[in-house]
């Protein structure tokens, strides 16, 4: 069996992350028992709730336990399997975390899925065709909820669940504005993405400015928000909505260091009859079928390009999931280990 | 045609409302016109709402016009009627405003309504199986739709809202726990409203403090609120919120005088999957029968027996306002004109 290079969560951050909370360890891959397959991860997934896990205190999912390989989506190839279903060289996603190797149960409910590399390059199942797609989808689909005409925003937009909302949202029919870091991913969003309009935060660094710059490109009023981020955008949405806008509450990224976020303004809600829902796409696997099944086609069809941010090798992964955390990726962030 | 004093909003408050923004006049009322009828009020509603159409900005109601009659529920008699379905001495309810008498145009939807005294007093139909009933109503049944053995919370617990949310609550099966303000309110709320419990929010001046005793009072924590005040208490119920909790938002009473009160940590919305929603009752006119039945079954059953402020004669209308504003009602609170 191969020696497998495992990233160990070695502590947990107070205040911000750093990469000293990280451990780079090897160790040997166990051999198979009856109905496990051994993998091969071509591509880790990194994702901003990992940063949430990390912490030791209540959030939705447990910790991240310390000194165990820090969890997380993987994507790759099976090298052997002592499982009826797989076989090797079939490509598969699985939650395998990172490292190098992960020896599955392959019989636990959504523990390893083989997918079709076909028309869907392998990376994007971790990214829009895969946990961020479907994130964007029930936000959209199952909060928001639009009508044609609706005048959608969402933060993050260059990412992975940004870009992915921003295809589903025009296949509906909806005014799409994306919130991003900086000229060059504002013009990606708008240029490739094909959102109606991109605004640059950091051109917007106070309520007033952001919020004059949301009336701007959303004249009649928001209607639906996708929240990745919090903090101000959050604040200048609500003093853009209209009466029953619905906010689909998924990231909070600002607030993960620590120091709570407040909400500026909380009685808007009520003035506007609003409803802000927060989810864990996880929880809702009944949905993953049929939004795979759009996100699927959205890219086959050429009306999903979504960029990616990769990093080479395992030992990259720490530098790269602290980037993401910063807004330094470009892209759905992803660690490349072959 | 008798003489009609009037209570006219004079100026728009800067910060807190205050008496100077009243102005007392006197009129004439004018001659009925055919589908007229004219209606002495006996009971005038004070409503928490009113404080948020005296400014100008932007509500979920038109601004209350300066330099015309206060606009607000009452409670009446008709003492002249050129409408066929309507005679002298029938019991109404309307919303004729801070004036001894309304001319109304009867066939206007919603305007004028005969109601039942024979189980339950007029004053009642502005408040329990009034708007403020049906406000609790839509909240608890529409918003927080619980299931019994649910933990349910509510604040200013001893007023019209709060308690029939209690009663309503009560009779689905809940375990419901009020804040107020004050030892007699709460003991009023545990003993004559049959709350399970209540928390004085006045002994927990800080986060730490209400939450502890939210704990205490919730051991299984919570699973719906409806917020009546805003601020601290909002914070509080969040830190102990169930996953899936329901937060229906009624009134932002703490910030209805300008500075808006932050929300702490809305990140908990997402840690929690909750749903905050904002609703105006008089947007769903489609549940008040079902929603006045259930509250007049309580009311001539014993069930809902809510507390009545009731303030004398028409000048007293503005002190008793500023008074709800600040919590020193003590139930409904209303001005008797006869």
């Amino acid at each position: 069996m191969p020696r497998n290079q495992q990233i160990l969560l070695d502590s947990r951050p107070q205040g911000e992350a750093s990469a000293g909370n990280f451990k780079l360890v090897e160790a040997d891959t166990p051999p198979l028992a009856d109905g496990q397959v051994l993998v091969r991860h071509h591509y880790l997934s990194l994702d901003p709730y990992m940063r949430g896990r990390m912490n030791a205190g209540k959030s939705y999912a447990k910790p991240q336990p310390l000194g165990e390989v820090m969890q997380g989506g993987t994507a790759g190839e099976v090298v052997e399997s002592r499982h009826p279903r797989f076989a090797a060289g079939d490509p598969v996603v699985g939650f395998g975390g990172w490292q190098q190797y992960s020896v599955v149960d392959a019989d636990q409910p959504g523990a390893l899925r083989k997918v079709d590399t076909a028309q869907v390059p392998l990376s994007y199942y971790l990214g829009a065709v895969g946990m961020p797609g479907v994130t964007a989808w029930y936000g959209l689909v199952k909060i928001i909820a639009p009508k044609a005409g609706d005048t959608l925003t969402v933060s993050a937009a260059s990412g992975a669940v940004g870009s992915a909302f921003g295809a589903l949202a025009r296949a509906r029919g909806c005014r799409v504005v994306g919130i991003a870091g900086g000229p060059d991913k504002c013009a990606y969003v708008r240029d490739a993405l094909g959102f109606d309009d991109c605004i640059d935060y950091r051109r917007h660094p106070d309520l007033a400015s952001l919020s004059a710059a949301l009336q701007a490109a959303c004249p009649d009023g928001i209607d639906g928000h996708f929240e990745n981020v919090g903090g101000l955008v959050l604040d200048a949405v609500l003093q853009r909505a209209n009466p029953y806008a619905r906010v689909a509450l998924c990231g909070m990224i600002a607030g993960y260091d620590g120091a709570p976020l407040p909400l500026a303004n909380p009685a808007l809600i009520l003035v506007n009859r609003m409803k802000v829902e927060g989810f864990i796409v996880t929880e809702h696997p009944e949905v993953w079928p049929e939004a795979l099944a759009e996100l699927g086609s959205l890219v086959a069809g050429g009306r999903l390009r979504p960029r990616e941010s990769i990093a080479q090798g395992l030992a990259a992964a720490p530098e790269a999931f602290l980037g993401l955390l910063k807004g330094r990726n470009f892209g759905k962030q992803l660690v490349r280990l072959i």
